[in-house]
C-alpha cells in the first residue's frame, strides 16, 4: 500500500471515523482503524465499536492498493500533529511510513484481518431526510432517551414514518421528547429505533455536513445505514416494542403561556444551586394575571431563592398556578430549543407541561411529569414585589429593613444608580426598587412524589 | 450586617479568596469564606486552607458592620449568575441574603467565630518586588518544584536576597530552574522556601494585579506575606535547608545552539507520542556543522518518529553530539519560556543541558539532566536527508521506494505541490522533496539510566 495525501484530507477522514470506536475497547483491534486504499482511488477509513461503524471516503492519489490496521490515537495524535502539507504514506508488513516535509512517522499496525465486517443492510427499505432536519430532530430528541443500558429500548430514538409524515420520539420514563415534520415522498408504516450513542455520532457527523445535503437512511431488519456525503454510518437497531407515546400528551390545555427562554435559562442557573440535590425541584408560581413567573427552591438546609420573569398570556383561565418541576429536567428541555421563546402549556398542576419553541424547523415538544409541591402559597414578602411599584422609593413604612434606613443622601445616590448607572438586568422583569420590598424569608417544605410516564 | 454592593465588585472579591480554599475542604468551616463588613466601609473576603491564606478587600456602601461564614461554592455559584447590577445584603442571625433585581437568594451561614485566624508575621523583613518580575519569575520556576509531598523542602521554591540580588530556585531532583534579577533596594542575606501551592495562587493574583504595582513581601520565621494592591496573601514557609544548586551549573559550555522555540515544541508534540512511555526519552542528534537538530524517538512496539529543524550555532566544538532527554521535562522547559529564540548550553552527552530564553524580563534558565542512550548514529536513510538535495526529483535510483514508481505525469504534479501549493511548514528545516529519501527504518533501542541531580 503507498499513497500521497495531504494532512488536512487523512485528518479530515481520521477525526470523522474514530468517533466510532468507543473510548474503552475491549480488544486492541477495536481500538484501530482500518485503512483501505483501493486501486480505484479511493482511501477508505474505518472505525467501529460492533454496534456502530463509520466509514469515509476521499479520493487521492493511490500508488498501490493496500489494507491495514492501525492504532486510532497513535495515528490522529500523529497526523493531527504534522504540519499542513503534503504526507506520503507507505505500509509494507503491517508497518505504516508516514513521511512529511521535515520527518517520519513509523507505526506498527495490526493484521486488517482481524478487523470486524461491517454488517451488510438486506432489502433494505430507503428514506431520505433532509440533513438539517435530521440533525434538528436529534438535537430535540437524543437527550431525553435513557442512559441507562438496562432500560434497553428506551436508550434509543424511534423513528416513525406513513405516508409524508416522519416522527422521532424518545423518553426515559420522566419525561419525553416529540418531533415530527413532513417529508418528500409517501412512505409505507415503517418504525425502528436507533441506538442513542449511535445517532450521537451521527449529529458529530450531520454538524460537518453540508447545509442543503440530504442522509439516506436504509433501513433493514437489524441494521440501520444513514449515508451521508461525507460519511456513511451503520448502526444494529434496538429490538423491543417503543412504548406507545402519543395518547399521554393532552390534546387541549388550559394555559399556554410564553416566555422567554435564555431569561428563564439564566433564572435556573442563579436558583437551581439552592434546590435540594436529590430532585432538584423548583416551583414556578404562573401568575398569570400578573404576567409574571415566579421560579422558587424549597427551603433548605443551605438556604433559598426566588426569582421572576415576564411572561406573555397566550390562553388561560384566569388562576395562578404552582407546578413543581425538576429543574435539570427544566434547562435540558430549553437548551435543546432553538428559538428565542418558548410556549409552557399545561391543565393543571399535576398534569403533564409540555414546552416547545415558539416557530423552529420542526414541530417540537418536550413533554415533564410535575412533582407535587407542598406550601405553593407565594411567600409573604413577594406580594409587595408587584403591587409596591406606586410607592416612592423613600417611604420609610419598614422602619429596620432593606434600604429605608439609609440616609436621605445615599438614598438619592442608590435612585439614581437604578435609573441611569445599573446595566440591563438578565430578565424583563420589574426593577430594583420593587425587589427591595421582599422582606419575608421563604419557608416552602415540599413533599415530593416523584412522578413516572 | 448590611450592605450594598455591585455584582461585579462581589465577584471579583470572592474569586480572588476562594482560591484559598481547598478543593476538598478536611471540615466545612474550611469550605466557608468569611465575609467581614466594618464601620469604615471596607468589605473584607478570606478563604483558607490553614496553609495560605487569601485576603481581599473593597471598599463599599456598609450600613451596618458584621461578620458571617458562608459556603464558598454556592456563594460564588449564586454571585456569578447574578446579572451585573446592585446587590442588597443583609445578614441575621448567620443567615444571609441577597437581593437582586429580580429576586433573591437566602444563604445559611456558619459561626464565624469557628473559623481560623490568619497568622501574624511577627518581627518581619520587607522586600520590594515588581510585580510583573515575580510574576515572570513563578511562571519561570514553579513547574520544576516537586508535587510530591514526601519530598518537603522540595515542593517549594527557593527564594535568596543579597544586596540588590534576588533569586529563585526550584527542583524535583531531576532537573532545576533558576531565575535571578536586580532589585532596587540593598539586603541583608536572606534565603526562605515557599509552598508551591501558596505561589501557584499568588501567580493567579499577580496575573490581574495592575502592570506597574509593586509587591511587598513581609518575612517572618514561619510565615510570609506578599501585600498587593488587590489582595493580600498569608502563607507559611517550608523548613528545612534548601539543596545547594549553584556548583550543578557548569560555567562554561562547549556548545551553545539556538533554534526556535515553537519549532521545537510542535515537533516534540508530534514524536513524543511515539517514546516509549516510561521514560519518554528523545534523543536529539545536534548536527552542528550542518546547523541542523535530528529529534527522533526509539524503536518501540507501537513505531519511531524522526524530525529535523534548524538551528544556529553560538559556539561549537565543531562535532556532532547526541543528547537523551525526557521528552517532558523538555517541553516542560520550553514551554515556561516566552521568547521566539530558545539557547540550549551543554558540554558533553551525559552532563547537564541548560536551557534559557535569549532575552526576557529575568536571567532565566532550566537545567535537565540527559539519560544515556544507545545506538545514537544517525540512522542511514537520514544522511540523504542533507545530501540528496542535488539529485533531481525523478532520478530513480532506490526501485520499490518512495515517490521514484510515480509515473512521470504525476511526479510533475507532485513537484509542483512542492513548490506552489504546499503551505509553509511548522520548522525552518528542508523542503519536502529531501525528506522523501529517507528510507532506512530507525531502531535504536535506548538503555535508560535516569540521572538525578
Amino acid at each position: 500500500m503507498k499513497l500521497t495525501t495531504t494532512q488536512s484530507v487523512l485528518t479530515e477522514l481520521l477525526e470523522t471515523a474514530k468517533n466510532g470506536i468507543s473510548t474503552r475497547p475491549v480488544d486492541p483491534i477495536l481500538g484501530s482503524l482500518l485503512i483501505e486504499a483501493s486501486d480505484e482511488g479511493r482511501l477508505t477509513v474505518i472505525g467501529t465499536d460492533l454496534n456502530v461503524s463509520i466509514k469515509t471516503t476521499a479520493i487521492t492519489n493511490i500508488i498501490q492498493a493496500g489494507v491495514v490496521a492501525l492504532n486510532a490515537k497513535l495515528l490522529t495524535d500523529t497526523v493531527n500533529n504534522l504540519g499542513s502539507g503534503e504526507l506520503d504514506i507507505e505500509v509494507s508488513e503491517r508497518t505504516c511510513v508516514i513521511s512529511h516535509s521535515t520527518g517520519k512517522c513509523r507505526i506498527v499496525g495490526r493484521n486488517p484481518e482481524d478487523f470486524p465486517s461491517i454488517p451488510e443492510t438486506e432489502n433494505p427499505t430507503e428514506i431520505s431526510i433532509p440533513s438539517k432536519k435530521l440533525q434538528a430532530a436529534l438535537e430535540a430528541c437524543l437527550y431525553c432517551s435513557s442512559t441507562d443500558e438496562t432500560k434497553l429500548i428506551l436508550t434509543g430514538v424511534h423513528f416513525h414514518l406513513q405516508g409524508e409524515n416522519w416522527s422521532c420520539a424518545s423518553t426515559d420514563g420522566h419525561r419525553l421528547a416529540l418531533v415530527s415534520s413532513k417529508l418528500e415522498g409517501n412512505y409505507s408504516p415503517i418504525s425502528f429505533t436507533v441506538p442513542r450513542r449511535s445517532l450521537t455520532e451521527l449529529g458529530k457527523i450531520l454538524s460537518t455536513t453540508a447545509e442543503n445535503s440530504s442522509c439516506t437512511l436504509k433501513v433493514g431488519n437489524n441494521t440501520i445505514q444513514f449515508i451521508l456525503p461525507n460519511a456513511e454510518l451503520t448502526s444494529r437497531l434496538l429490538e423491543g416494542e417503543f412504548p406507545q407515546i402519543n395518547h399521554l400528551i393532552p390534546k387541549s390545555f388550559a394555559n399556554e403561556l410564553m416566555v422567554e427562554r435564555k431569561g428563564m435559562e439564566i433564572i435556573l442557573k442563579r436558583i437551581s444551586h439552592f434546590a435540594e440535590k436529590k430532585h432538584k425541584i423548583v416551583k414556578i408560581l404562573w401568575e398569570v394575571n400578573d404576567q409574571q413567573a415566579t421560579l422558587m427552591t424549597g427551603n433548605t438546609d443551605i438556604g433559598d431563592a426566588v426569582d421572576s420573569l415576564l411572561i406573555k398570556t397566550q390562553n388561560s383561565i384566569g388562576e395562578n398556578i404552582g407546578i413543581g418541576l425538576n429543574s435539570g429536567y427544566l434547562q435540558e428541555a430549553l437548551k435543546h430549543i432553538s428559538t428565542d421563546e418558548v410556549i409552557f402549556r399545561f391543565n393543571k398542576p399535576l398534569q403533564p407541561v409540555i414546552i416547545s419553541p415558539l416557530g423552529g424547523l420542526l414541530d417540537q415538544l418536550t413533554l415533564i411529569m410535575p412533582v407535587e409541591v407542598q406550601d405553593f402559597d407565594k411567600p409573604e414578602g413577594l406580594a409587595k414585589y408587584k403591587t409596591d411599584t406606586s410607592k416612592p422609593e423613600n417611604e420609610n413604612e419598614t422602619g429596620a429593613e432593606g434600604v429605608d434606613q439609609l440616609p436621605e443622601r445615599e438614598k438619592v445616590s442608590n435612585e439614581t444608580t437604578n435609573v441611569t448607572d445599573t446595566p440591563p438586568s438578565d430578565t424583563p422583569t420589574a426593577n430594583k426598587s420593587k425587589s427591595r420590598k421582599r422582606k419575608q424569608e421563604l419557608k416552602p417544605e415540599p413533599k415530593l412524589e416523584t412522578a413516572a410516564v
